[in-house]
């Protein structure tokens, strides 16, 4: 690992990392923000935040303004990149594929299968390299915007004993079911839309609420921001189909829908206090 | 004028205008915070920024984290480009000469003079043209960063009857003592160092505090912060130099020298709480 960026800020230090991952087979960046308990070796726990198509690790670190609340409530935010880089790294044009959209999936399907591995990525390497590397306790929450939205969801509905909480900002919550995630997951995983039902936050609640296999224990705190003014929210986001989803698993869902707020990182910035201090009562 | 760009953000609205510019002959660009307040047709204070060398209205907007402080007071921010642009204004391959870098001066030599007039863009004509088109009252106060913090400085000394207070992040103050100054008035103004005086925070401190002409009714409150960790600190920014200035002439000066900070906007991110809280006051 090799720190790249170093930068004072609100008492702590925010910086960014880069370092080889095996599992993406290539260099991967995340930003990293270490409160100043960390900075003077107190162990802290740990927020992950994914961010939307087309982002890299720079996107939320410098423009959601959660430092200020990183600070205030003491935990380490990580922010990674969103898929593995670099000329050697399949792409497409299209900015929803490839580098910039790696969907936080374990890719099966040519040419992306080699590389495209973020959701081993994000569950297991980065928090293995962020606990041994950072004075940060295994106490992990999650969150994300968009893409990110839909990664964090599944991400924490599929390891529930990983994480104490869950939430997103205008999150992709059905890809089975909308453009952005049909490509995507057939680029990805191929036609058998069985094999997308594992990275479908509403499908996992379907099959794995009360009415499914889990318990009520494995239930995690859940919220999500979205605004109405959101030019994707009908035909992307559809929230209302993980509200439907949560009701009839009982899965509980705080869902606020924001009046006049769209997809920006305004949106994000305006309402990450509330975020960051939901993940601080869980990760208390 | 037309808005080009509308963000819900902290129960306001972060907005992008753009207007053709008589002072330097050409379309301009700012961006406007207006807090729910102002919304609602309440006539609110405004703080003006002025943004550092190779930036836009955008850097402020995206990056500083003002808003949640605007929302708070019940302050219109408004941030305008650094210099006109565009194929028909004329430029230099450097970034610190040229389009990015109008220092906030009326430009007297050619190429230049013609479009180069950001003092009297930010002194006169944007203020008539936010007050006149948005509800913003005429209490004032003006603040930035880098060759940012130097027009804040030279646009309040120069006009304290016009302003309430004034603070900057890093700024250039004695900019006819160090390499970027010298270069852009040397290429603005002509090589008589008498005519840069008008445009060096230091020099007008000097000769127009208590030991000069002016009243110490006519001193602003003011507030600077620098970090300790600026690569351009001893080279560029000397804060020691207003320091001096301001003792010898007994003009009070608030300078917050900020152990590990540098030079980016999450320097800026982080205290300008503090700055919109100073302006607040002055501005109630």
């Amino acid at each position: 690992m090799e720190r790249i960026e170093r930068h004072a800020s609100h008492g702590g230090s925010q910086e960014v990392w880069k370092h080889a991952s095996s599992v993406v087979g290539g260099e991967m960046k995340f930003g990293i923000y270490l409160p100043e308990a960390a900075l003077r070796g107190q162990q802290c726990p740990v927020l992950y935040w994914l961010s939307g198509l087309t982002c890299t690790e720079q996107n939320f670190i410098t423009k959601a303004g959660a430092q200020r609340y990183a600070a205030e409530h003491g935990i380490i935010v990580v922010a990674p990149d969103t898929s593995p880089r670099g000329d050697t790294v399949p792409d497409s044009p299209d900015y929803d594929l490839g580098q910039g959209a790696g969907f936080y999936v374990n890719a099966t399907r040519d040419p992306w299968a080699r590389h495209f591995r973020m959701y081993d990525y994000v569950v297991s390497e980065l928090p293995t390299l962020i606990e041994g590397g950072f004075p940060a306790s295994d106490a992990r929450s999650i969150s994300g915007h968009s893409m990110g939205g839909h990664g964090a969801l599944v991400v924490a509905l599929r390891n529930p004993g990983r994480y104490r909480s869950v939430s997103a900002f205008s999150p992709i919550v059905a890809p089975s079911q909308v453009p952005w995630g049909e490509k995507a997951l057939a680029a990805y995983l191929g036609d058998d839309r069985e094999a997308w039902k594992q990275y479908d936050a509403v499908a996992l609640v379907a099959n794995g609420g009360k009415s499914g296999g889990k318990s009520v224990s494995e239930q995690l705190p859940l919220l999500v921001d979205q605004g109405d003014a959101d030019d994707f929210l009908d035909t992307q986001l559809r929230p209302q189909l993980l509200q439907a989803a949560c009701e009839k698993a009982g899965y509980p869902l705080q869902l606020n829908l924001r009046e006049g707020y769209d997809h920006s990182y305004y949106f994000i910035a305006s309402f990450i206090g509330e975020h960051m201090a939901f993940h601080a009562k869980a990760l208390a």
